[in-house]
């Protein structure tokens, strides 16, 4: 069995102890039956990961003794996931996935045919630290707050490539509109069920650096188009190509 | 908007009705709020899509006038989609993508390392025509019985090629491994979120045609790694790689 693994946010060093609230020793205690002096893997993102062994285990909290660097920091690709805000079950899939499958960010927008404006970013949080612990990641994407697509695309960078799934189907299929394809810091877009509007099409292929995609003959749900294109682009360009460091 | 689609068991024909039972009623009526005369695409795995109008509808039944075929049967590629037993709402995301993906076939198999045994199938079955629906093709996956991992390994068919999805990690990143690989007939091949036990390793790599691959170093849950398959597939030797017909 592979080792429990939590995110923190205390610096993690030689020596050093890590205390756990009230929510993180129910999981070790009650849902992964953790004893003390069982080791943990412990991640915050900045300093690699430790091996931590349970010193103390109570019933609002835990300490873990740090025993020595695992893995030193290291992290996936620059990629962000710019998803139009679909509903609350679908969007928790879509961060899970998100986390599971090396995006760096994750970005809720609005579009003309969203019918929602706000999501419980508290929620996605956790689920994004949850999920990057069971993928072995060593950081944790970042929820970023909900924004107007119309307002992310006038404000996209312009070194970072934008990967469009266009299902208007005009686009050139992804793997071979991806091909070649030079840009270290990326995007990723997908519209709502109900597609994008014509003029969020044209501002989106308007973006320099846009490359457009298709994602095949039938109509895709936001979350299956999002875990699609993150695994054509991880297996395209991403850290799926080789043994690239996680 | 795009038409109501529904998935139907009986013969489509020039000049034909088509009488739906109280659910499919249900749908149209009060979820979305269809009227007499308003139009219906039809399908049934055989016969094409056609398109019907509402003839009458009530609060247990409706009958539907065939107008004419809107679109002649198409399959998608013969591929089929061999999943371990997983969690009820992981499988029924599995069901749901495998349609919206193009899949022909699911089979749930019973591995080592499940702790699982049964799945229900009937909801499973729903799941896959609501998808077949919304997603636009024009038949319904085939959801299988529960078999044995070995079983299904040592019947499997010598012209069926096999993309085995062995997270252990020495298999080829998954475009590198599928690049020029000739086959009409496919399976994919996920495990059980414990893994594969060796001897599954080796018995799935035996089979004539096995394509071992990788998805990466993160740790996939089976949803994911199904979806992402699934869409690698597609784009490197599916129907998402031109205009190939739905």
């Amino acid at each position: 069995m592979s080792l429990i693994r939590l995110h923190v946010a205390d610096d993690l060093l030689q020596d050093g102890t890590v205390l756990l609230g009230p929510q993180q020793t129910h999981y070790l205690a009650n849902v992964m039956r953790a004893r003390t002096s069982d080791e943990v893997l412990l991640f915050n993102g900045r300093d690699g990961e430790w091996l931590s062994s349970i010193a103390e285990i109570g019933r609002r909290g835990a300490s873990l003794r740090l025993l020595g660097r695992y893995r030193p920091q290291a992290k996936g690709p620059d990629l962000d996931l710019v998803v139009a805000l679909v509903k609350r079950a679908r969007l928790e899939i879509i961060v899970e996935k998100a986390a599971e499958l090396g995006a760096r960010r994750v970005r809720p927008v609005v579009t003309e045919r969203t019918n929602l404006s706000t999501a419980n970013l508290d929620r996605l949080r956790a689920i994004a630290v949850e999920a990057s612990e069971q993928t072995g990641r060593l950081d944790v994407p970042q929820i970023l707050e909900v924004a107007p697509l119309g307002e992310v695309l006038a404000e996209w960078p312009g070194d970072r490539r934008l990967l469009f799934c266009d299902e208007a189907g005009e686009a050139a299929p992804a793997l071979e509109a991806l091909r070649g394809v030079e840009g270290a810091l990326w995007g990723i877009l997908i519209g709502p069920e109900g597609g994008f509007a014509p003029e969020e099409r044209v501002a989106a292929r308007a973006v320099t650096g846009a490359v457009p995609v298709s994602l095949g003959p039938r109509i895709l749900r936001a979350d299956t188009a999002a875990i699609a294109a993150l695994s054509l682009w991880q297996a395209s360009l991403g850290d799926w190509r080789g043994s690239a460091p996680n």
